[in-house]
């Protein structure tokens, strides 16, 4: 049995207690959250105590933290669990601080503790089909990928502020899709060229973001990425790629909440995506624990890593430095 | 806390067993098998006990039944637990003799119990919105419904023999469907015929069954359903209908696996349906089981009960009747 | 250069002469109608004559007759073109009642001209790549056919009372595809059992008519057809099949106006089908056209003869006599 | 009547001849092609004469020239047309060299014929949908625009040679498209990125070519459009787009040869799409020739001009420069 502490009882905080709390050989010993009653709320849900981080970082039964906390406490907060010998899963990212997310990695290592990063989306049933039949020749070499990664609605201008930017705060997981999908073979970003626009409201602009991008990334093999998001897609959550093979092409769709067409004078209508991201990657967000769990139980490597977060995060800081510029950047 | 016993250890039993030890409020207190071994090992994995149903019905603490076991058993179980004053969830079909369904029906409502019949179609994400759709008015008033119900292959010839025959055993779900949406607003079934043939292997016609069918219904308001049915799709499991209605049409589609496409020289592939009804029906099987102790906690009204089972049945007996005779059957 | 008479100047005889004053080779010459005015316009359109019948059968320089004129004087202007030795393509049917389209058939066999009945459907292309994947064994034995056929409105009660009903007037079309696609083989309808309704408006009933239909056709080995139609469909032209083989499955689709997807706060909307089956069947009328003139050129045998046109009529009367008496037909 | 001559009996002028013939009021009086044998057989199926060019333009009866001959005889027979008082319509490019292509236009404007540019693509049914509907404001104000645009397979080398560069020769399409869809409220590329690889023939680097290529647009207004390009999908033809509106997104899918959908062991399989350029664009070479004697006829202005064809071409100029340098270009 591994017993565990979440770190944060916020929306993700309370996705990943839920999931890991219904998993065999795994019990949910303590939520952790400043805001008490988050924490009071979620624990007695879920047959928790609420402690402390402190105090579940010191109790020597604890194998493993869930660290589902704002993305400004995440290093820190996984710097403390190594030192304290637990392992370590952290939402994405390590750090908006590429050097810090660095270093983290570093003291990760030393502390001889497993810390997994995590991208949901690696594990989403429809995008690692789409791996699978890469991985298993179906389209041949992988030359091209495009990237529509468009979410229903921006968050409040505040937490923009806060985000670190779009390139950081919501392309980093684009920018990992990238990485895993076309890069399996080692392959790396070698020019990476990134435009942005306000179009959605202005006070986006004065916030010193954009809500509308397009990225471009040529690999040292000479394979091409084209991305495009906005912050506000009218019609929802729109979560695509196809990737084109010298022998085929593979496209990954959205999700819908249900198989219903609808014929009338209007035309032929189906669903709209899932709503966002917790509808949409339901099944990675439950499936990416899981592997987390069965990776400390087995001892094999965890498929996403501080490595893929500083790597990801690269192109972030890389994106957000071209379309400041309006020139390229090499890698 | 609603205390719970399982009765059937087998495929279905495993699957209700397990979405309901998740359910808070519910606990899994026996399972029941004749066969040991599986009652024990399904006992274990989910932290139950193992149990005879006599002792099940004994213990005053056992709320609910959960019947899963073969076909034969439920009515003599379902009056055992109504006679204990237990509440009870049995899988379809009540019994496959009509007047004994029948008569089950009474003892359950002379006990004074609940009881829920497991049509699992009705809590499937996409039938229902279909269902809500036909509520809303979007489609005006439904006049003809069309199912296609495939297996991906037949059962052993055994399992055929004591089955009922294939409208009993396969298209009774296909009948409550044609009940539940065409007949929403008290439509009854006035005239059915059917005709039935042996194209997959000759053993299922010498064990006197069909494999492939064909129904049709008209109502007392003139509405019209067809039913085609084969146990072998080599595409595998099939399951789809369509409703028309005086503003427009609604079709229900299968799901898939994934949202993956592959454009390839041999055209552009997706993925065939869902294998088969465990996989299809994994949310409708989690959904109606929330519904049973939902409606027990609140004392709502179950969706199906055994009046639907009877009715369903009556309408499989109908169908069984015209295929041998080649003659309609009026109800 | 094959010289051609065009009969009827209406809707259907203007889209064949339009279609053969294309074909390299064809010269439409006379265009006959005792709507002189109609002929007249489309005579001066496509640079033709006005004629009257008699006349235009005269004529020796004439080859060929092509009618598109009411029902009811195609088995009258049949006989008299063969007895004038013209070869002769005729808008389905032959005649409402079997015994003349049978006599007229003799009549054309002993007056030795070619005669094509006009059944567009096996000339869709999407139709006739069913049937020729059917014919490249890549579903293998075929066993179940559903035919959807919807009209987007019903035609004056007027119409009607003249049409010969629903299913010698609409369904003609359907028996025709279930003989090709599902007979293609030498097989042939066993039993039939139809049924009816008037759900759109009372007016159809009183006119002694149906219009809403289920049929079901079973043939000699074993092989099952369902086939629903409307006379309205709220949302347009529904003109699909699917036939299921022993190895798998093919749909013929409807076609589009155009691709276009529209993604909004509704959900994702694609256009409805063509309107109507001058729109849908536009490539199917010029290809058979074409056929017809490529056949007297090579003297290769028609894809559709008198004999087709007979066949799909009987299991029309057995349609029409089933739904009336509520019991099968044997054929 | 207008009487017409058509320079060039290749691939392209086979088509608007053949189109144009069957136009009312329009006659095809010459063809016109260096190499005999194409013209003669071109002439002869279509009842046309063959003729130099010389004395095509000599001829006082000759209101219209049409010409599909090389890219590198456009501009010349687009001035010599212009001065003998002729109207033109030609195939998009005007001219490789802007400069040539301007000056053209002026000597156009100064000899006052009307003279239309072939970009064929804005006649096509789907895509002429999308621009409606943003006419119609079902989007809002458009942002984004994703282009993907894939031919079947690479041209010979020596064709890659002359022909301008992947850029002006593939991309100019797309270049037009991003105009006309992005830009129809007046607004104008600003800034431009493009990155191109070899990857499917060494060959095409030898010859200074791209075969894969990745452009960036940002227009005045700040809106977005990527385009994707690739010589070589192994899948076939690919002309898709899809434009982002602040209400909605429209997309312009392919067209494919059948609506027919295979079910089985491998999953359910729709058609490639239509094979090529002759077939995808079948239905929007005929409406553009039918809307060039339409202007004719009427006086309304063309819908693709001289001016149309520099501004596609000024993008292609841009794009190359840009993939060339590794740096964006300002426009």
């Amino acid at each position: 049995m591994k017993n565990v502490a979440v770190f944060g009882a916020g929306r993700i905080g309370r996705i990943h207690a839920g999931n890991l709390a219904r998993l065999p050989g795994v019990s949910l010993k303590y939520v952790c959250d400043p805001f008490g009653d988050s924490a009071a709320q979620l624990a007695q849900q879920l047959g928790a105590q609420v402690a402390t981080m402190d105090d579940a970082l010191l109790d020597p039964s604890i194998d493993a933290v869930v660290i589902g906390s704002p993305t400004s406490t995440h290093s820190d907060l996984i710097t403390r669990a190594a030192a304290a010998g637990k392992h370590i899963f952290c939402e994405k990212p390590v750090d908006l601080s590429v050097p810090r997310a660095v270093e983290c990695g570093e003291k990760v290592r030393a502390a001889g503790v497993a810390c997994m990063i995590g991208f949901q989306r690696r594990f989403d049933p429809t995008f690692n089909e789409v791996r699978r039949r890469i991985d298993a020749g179906e389209i041949g070499n992988p030359e091209m990928l495009v990237i529509t990664s468009r979410d229903p609605g921006a968050p409040p201008v505040e937490y923009i502020k806060g985000s670190g930017g779009i390139f950081r705060d919501m392309l980093i997981h684009d920018f990992d899709v990238f990485r895993w999908i076309l890069c399996g073979d080692g392959d790396e970003a070698a020019w990476l060229s990134a435009t942005g626009s306000v179009l959605t409201d202005p006070a986006v602009g004065e916030a010193g973001d954009f809500d509308s991008t397009a990225v471009t990334i040529r690999t040292k093999q000479g394979r091409l990425c084209q991305i495009n998001t906005t912050r506000r897609a009218a019609y929802g959550y729109d979560q695509r790629f196809e990737v084109l093979g010298s022998d085929g092409m593979l496209q990954a769709g959205n999700h819908a909440p249900s198989e219903v067409r609808q014929w009338d004078a209007s035309g032929i209508r189906a669903d709209k995506p899932e709503a966002f991201f917790l509808q949409r990657y339901a099944a990675a967000y439950r499936l990416e624990i899981e592997h987390f769990f069965e990776c400390l139980q087995t001892g094999a490597a965890f498929r996403t890593t501080v490595h893929d977060g500083v790597k990801a995060q690269i192109l972030a800081d890389a994106a957000a430095e071209s379309a400041a510029s309006g020139q390229p950047v090499k890698l």
